[in-house]
């Protein structure tokens, strides 16, 4: 949809991945439509994953006892936080519509299981509940209306036609991607009854 | 139980913190009973939680498509995995009884929201939800059989008083730690029937 501003929080090691090509083809649909696209690329960026005292600049509010929590929001109040966060942050004010990609995370995920592993009998349970600590803990409490997931399954043992297929389902997906319906996001669609 | 091996996997910034006090509880209390007790302190070490291609020693097996699961494979099987992974593979080999405590982790943590609200019909869901990915998906998938959690739900708002009754209750329950029979790592566990 012309006009949006969209931003990939992309976090793969290798372009040349199925991750890679999938961010690759979300940036040209996206981008097709008029939307401004960014990507937060975070090995490439060496972006720092710890959350430590260097997040904070300059004194600290409480240098006794640090708490990473207040010490954050107090930081965040004071304009004090580390220009690696306040970067990303107004990213994500900015955005109509947040994808993030990695292997481990939300809404663009490959998983190294095959999607009959992921399900309630399954090995590993079903895919729905590896999501609620990052689509419920971490989205939808920080106020993200989430849309369905999209998860593309053992990429790695797929044959060469499926993982084309895969690009080109998200990449179908992404055409009307402003249509869609977020999920409900409570316990039900995630547990079941 | 004299003569066990015990590795603490520590992740909190602040040792005056209430993980701190745990952290130290469980190292007298375990050392008390003849245990050796290593402990890991990840802040401390400034450990690098990062998965990249600096985690392997010299050349890779395909530098053409960095695959960093298969990359790790070949470096452990040569013996040429970095020194801060294999020394800490090491410590997890050699221990009997490993506990993670973080605040977003494994059999000892602590919570910022209150016990009720990690309930099934609570704001989070119940506690065991988010348990599934680290102690099902990372835990039980590695080999490990896993204890019952420790959690010490929101001490940050709890009185000085139950916080230590929270420090309290963790020795006391190290005291017969060893008699301890493993939960039953399966969905019903985390989500019931």
């Amino acid at each position: 949809m012309a006009g949006k501003k969209v931003l990939i929080v992309y976090a793969h090691q290798e372009p040349k991945s199925l991750n890679g090509s999938l961010k690759k083809v979300a940036v040209e649909e996206l981008s097709k439509q008029g939307c401004t696209v960014t990507v937060s690329d975070l090995y490439a960026m060496d972006f720092e994953p710890r959350a430590t005292r260097k997040d904070v600049i300059g004194a600290l509010s409480n240098p006794e006892f640090f708490n990473y929590g207040v010490e954050a929001y107090e930081a965040f109040k004071r304009r004090c936080l580390a220009s690696d966060i306040t970067d990303e942050q107004k990213k994500v004010q900015e955005a109509d519509l947040v994808i993030f990609q990695n292997k481990l995370a939300l809404l663009s995920l490959t998983t190294g299981g095959t999607a009959e592993m992921y399900t309630k009998t399954g090995v590993s349970g079903d895919f729905r509940y590896f999501l609620w600590p990052l689509q419920h803990g971490a989205l939808h409490f920080c106020g993200f209306k989430v849309l369905a997931p999209q998860i593309s399954f053992a990429p790695e043992i797929a044959s060469e036609e499926e993982r084309k297929a895969m690009v080109a389902s998200w990449a179908q997906r992404l055409k009307t991607i402003w249509e869609e319906e977020p999920i409900d996001c409570t316990p039900p669609w995630y547990f079941g009854q």
